[in-house]
């Protein structure tokens, strides 16, 4: 674990002191249950009451709150965005315990003599890396990833053991994909044909921007003609389906085990809850906000939070309820016959 | 690229030739953003006026459609079915663009002595077939895969990097299982006993049929008793689940993030969506079609088509709809004490 | 196959015989379809009209029915709870017929010379072990597993193919995870910032119990700051997901596709059902149990049974609820203006 001032730190991270400089920060935490070698943050000024029993050895704080923090005493890091502070303070405190090994091509890989590696390249053991694919300056193949045909890692991006990206398909620079991802698997399309299915070869790839985060076991189609497309910075949670030709406008979030049919549009900078899914060809308008859960069954043009979903209940209570709603079209039909009699 | 001629085409496919022969076609397209190259195809006359507008070099149409071919001019191939037509000119289009290297058994491949390998097996870096499992003729092991103890695979089926097939599980001729599937991970079974969950062991296998395609990341576990069964011709997408002791008939297909609970039987020709869930012990008859995200909570006698989500709505109104819902039966009551008055 | 006696099994797991000890056993199945040599159970009294019906050679029973039993003739194991006897009766089955081989290390594993092996460890081919991993005595670590640095794997437990342990991360005793597990993925955490996403480091580990287990391709994510915790004996079905920081208590168990959003706090012997979600940093009371697909959208103190789904029905009949269900606020206040009138 590191030892640092709050004055090492500032002049690691930036913002500005308030208070001691010399308090020696060995962890990161919350005010809540904090010790005096604990830095922790404050984003959220409905929480500022959590700051005044805290015992947090520096706390990182909004300049608005300068006041408060004068009344309780102690160490301060003043920055405008407290919550991104914190962001890049994990990003260096991460930097000091699990400093990245130097580059080395594990003997056990598979490297096609086509393959073209950049400078520095970290390839795992028994990765395999096929017939012409580039990786780019600086990036990180780990174990038993397997990288196809033609397909392009882009520089400084890391795959974590057990990645498949498919023949052809591009993932931009600083990309981060965990565990298990699937990167261009056929779409899914076939031909109904005589009471079976006649497949619909996938023609297109998936190119992925710069920035890009996907979580572990998410899956990204190839395309059936033209590619799939994630923009830069799109960050994908956790067992994510992407479904081909699906297009993913820049800086999009979606969390776990959300779902995303084929040739859907979705736009920049929208939010997509955990569970939530959006039917195939549908266009969703950059900033829409989609609840977890919520499916999203028609386009959506105009930027908000949008939901759908059945409350929960006890057991007993939700039987009677959803039991009724099976009747609810019949029962606006008899409040309107007791309308026109009234 | 492929560049090929109309006429050489019908002469690989089929189809009656309208108009010019000697297009040359350079890419299979959508009619819109089609150019002098391209191939598209209208399959729902519905769209038909797309066609007077498009660019395209050649399109697939149906004879119906013959006059409004007539009318634009240009070259056409007529067949019954432009969309299957369409499907198999993809499978023409990859067989150019992505022959199939000669088989090999890479040296890397750890393959047990009693394993057997059919004539002109392909198996990739890595790949490991245990003791007594058998490869029929022609089919392609992708790097990373497990092939488990006595496990069969039919003739020309072909697995994706990083498929596990486990022990005793059987897939027949010309499947293709996407990357990440697991095919014979224990079912999910467990006695209760004081407070804690005592495992019941899963003794019986996976049996999949002919022309079965798996999507990445999708699961299908083995029986307790006797074996989990999908039929010939079933189509599965992405991060389906599929529990012990399910029955899947022939020529269903499952969307992405469907789940299917343990012991249920679906009929054939199904079509489940994507993200629907269909509890245990249930039987769905042959033809039924659920519609994403439903859940489906009772066994389903006649065919057709079967929905149950929340509509969806801006936050404010869902959260002002949801909340009455929760009162709903007693709003029920209201209105029958309302019409006893009236 | 095990050909056993009556006698034999009751010698090997207990129980108390009624009628004959010497019908051969060679298949254990259900009341419904067995014959002379198949052993079945009969754990609810509600179907025990199957009982007289069935050819079974043996039956598992509790004490409770010996009369029905001894109308009926035949042998019986008497068991105060006939479905743990059938339980544990699998599982001497499946050391029968699926005996675990000798443990050895397989010689194209990678293991780093400064992991540390207990005894009896089993190794499967091209595993990796990084520096300062420590895997317990009679643990089993399959093909293509990736065990990070300095993670533990406590003894006992089996890893099956394919699956990743983060770094840091840590496994008890007789664990067991299937195909396509990843533990200790990056949580989904990112601050704001102008438009785009900031990664937060996750500093925190997964620390899971003894005998626990974990279905195909579930995730388990590591912690923002502490650690992602799974207690003793909780068991998640395959396509599982397990947000950062997520508290999961002792012998709860996870039906497939559920997911569990950050920061959430899951009781003792909970259940939540197939494709139901739980939101983040809600907390759930012990014995909690949660209805398949219910979106669990507040904190839950009482024990009890909860549910939130959408009936389903046929197409229509739910398209015209839906529509209804959307105006549904304004019903209740169209009835209350009736109700004011009358």
């Amino acid at each position: 674990m590191p030892k640092i001032t709050v004055a090492e730190l500032i002049a690691a991270l930036g913002g500005d002191l308030l208070g001691a400089p010399d308090p020696v920060i060995e962890r990161i935490g919350p005010l809540d249950g904090a010790d005096a070698t604990t830095i922790a943050f404050l984003a959220n000024p409905r929480y500022q009451q959590q700051l005044a029993g805290s015992a947090a050895g520096c706390v990182i704080l909004a300049p608005a709150l300068r006041e408060l923090a004068e009344a309780r005493g102690g160490s301060y890091i003043l920055t405008p965005d407290p919550y991104l502070y914190f962001a890049r303070l994990t990003q260096w405190w991460a930097a000091q315990v699990r400093p990245l090994g130097a580059p080395r091509v594990h003997p056990s890989a598979v490297i096609d003599p086509t393959a073209e590696l950049g400078l520095d390249v970290d390839v795992g053991p028994q990765a395999v890396i096929e017939a012409g694919a580039r990786i780019g300056a600086g990036a990180r193949i780990g174990a038993h990833c397997v990288i196809g045909e033609r397909a392009v890692v882009g520089e400084g991006s890391r795959l974590a053991p057990r990645v498949t990206l498919g023949f052809d398909c591009r993932i931009g620079a600083r990309c981060l994909l965990h565990s298990g991802v699937v990167i261009g698997a056929d779409g899914f399309g076939f031909a109904p044909t005589a009471g079976r299915w006649e497949k619909i070869e996938q023609l297109g790839a998936v190119r992925i921007g710069d920035d890009v985060e996907i979580g572990a076991n998410s899956c990204i189609d190839r395309g059936a003609l033209d590619d799939t497309v994630l923009e830069d910075g799109v960050k994908l949670d956790n067992l994510v389906q992407i479904g081909h030709n699906v297009k993913v406008g820049a800086h999009t979030a979606m969390a776990g085990c959300a779902g995303v049919a084929g040739s859907a549009v979705i736009g920049r900078g929208c939010t997509i809850g955990g569970g939530a899914i959006v039917l195939g060809h549908l266009s969703l308008a950059d900033g829409v906000h989609v609840s977890a859960a919520t499916v999203v069954t028609r386009s959506i043009a105009k930027p908000g939070q949008y939901s759908g979903v059945f409350p929960f209940d006890e057991n007993a209570s939700w039987e009677k309820n959803a039991a009724t709603l099976r009747q609810l079209h019949a029962l606006r039909e008899r409040l309107r016959a007791l309308e026109k009699k009234a």
